[in-house]
């Protein structure tokens, strides 16, 4: 019940965002698989190469002149093309991996438009990290308090299972950044004594700061920024 | 002379790489600002986001597919505007920046595909940082012994002038990683007091290990990759 409570509610956030889009340039829903990109995107491809390259930061809003662009890029089937290189590439290394017996060979991914919203890129493709024998942790600045259960229950109704451990910020991380946060969380797997070989977020501030693991794989999201 | 014969060696590289293009596929040079992208290029731009977000490593070519997407991207003007928009970012930022009087206010640039091929970019800009009393480091794993002179004549046939120091790679660091000589030359540039606000490199290994300086800026360079 709250699972699917929790996935309207996203489903709403996205349609929130594309309905704030300015109607009045003519705003034409995009057909999937469109690609042509005209001239005046071409700003806009190049704020979003900033932003995923890390070079743009702490920005607030899409520039009002790419609101268009990113609409189309989301549902115009680039975005599914970028994370299915990225999962090829994750893949491929993961296969490299020479897994010791001891069951500590790690993986951290974040949750919110890491698993959640690129499920169905990963349907079928998790199982490669978890049956390989990987320990998969899933690590979130969701406040635990409020938002655990939803957030256990939201995987579960995914069907995104199979992971290790689900990790989500107690009051002792309260008011943290992101980076400083999920830095002490890493340190402490490895602590434990992990071997994390991977490390995949939306955010930069998923990938910053220290025990980052052997390699980090940033997704794309050019539609919020996390500092 | 021997600045003359550098540049003219760059261009002969680019010439080069432009010149293993199939031609087989019916070749043909893009026209300036032609920005629209076919859907048979979706891919290379999947695959230019992943090298620039560090996703896509240790790559040996552009992949076969890519050779005319990435030709079409150097010389059809979005690697331009790639690279204008970093320069905006870089300044916006600078520009945020109190400096002290001690003079040891610093930025830390790369040489090769960052200060000699964008020149042209940086002209006028680059005195943006040096005049607000910044002290620029060019940082490059080029020889010193055989490049020395013909870098430091290079640059100044660009006009590159101003900066600090020029750190060319000494025997000390000959068949270190770029990751692990630069990370030990930032780390004496601290040592020496150095305050190091910005490190601008298009390579990701400019831009990782130790020491990093306060703010990253990664510029693209889709044509090759070192480790």
């Amino acid at each position: 019940m709250i699972s699917e409570m929790m996935e309207r509610l996203q489903e709403v956030l996205i349609f929130l965002f594309l309905a704030i889009f300015p109607k009045a340039t003519g705003f034409k829903p995009c057909t999937k698989d469109s690609t042509s990109i005209d001239v005046g995107s071409a700003y806009c491809l190049s704020w979003r190469l900033g932003v995923e390259a890390n070079n743009v930061r702490a920005w607030r809003t899409v520039p009002a002149q790419c609101f268009r662009y990113v609409e189309t890029y989301m549902i115009g089937g680039q975005y599914d093309r970028d994370i299915g290189l990225i999962v090829e590439q994750i893949l491929s290394y993961a296969n490299q991996i020479y897994l010791s017996d001891d069951g500590m060979d790690a993986w951290i991914l974040d949750v919110d438009d890491t698993c959640i919203s690129n499920l169905l890129y990963y349907r079928g493709k998790r199982y490669g990290l978890v049956q390989r024998g990987f320990k998969v942790f899933l690590l979130t600045g969701r406040d635990q308090e409020t938002l655990g259960q939803a957030t256990l229950d939201n995987l579960q109704y995914q069907g995104f299972i199979g992971y290790e451990r689900l990790i989500l910020r107690t009051a002792a991380y309260k008011g943290q950044s992101a980076v400083t946060y999920k830095s002490q969380i890493r340190k402490q797997l490895e602590e434990e004594g992990y071997r994390v070989w991977g490390n995949v977020g939306d955010q930069w501030s998923d990938l910053q700061g220290e025990y980052l693991g052997n390699r980090t794989f940033k997704l794309p999201n050019p539609m919020y920024f996390v500092p």
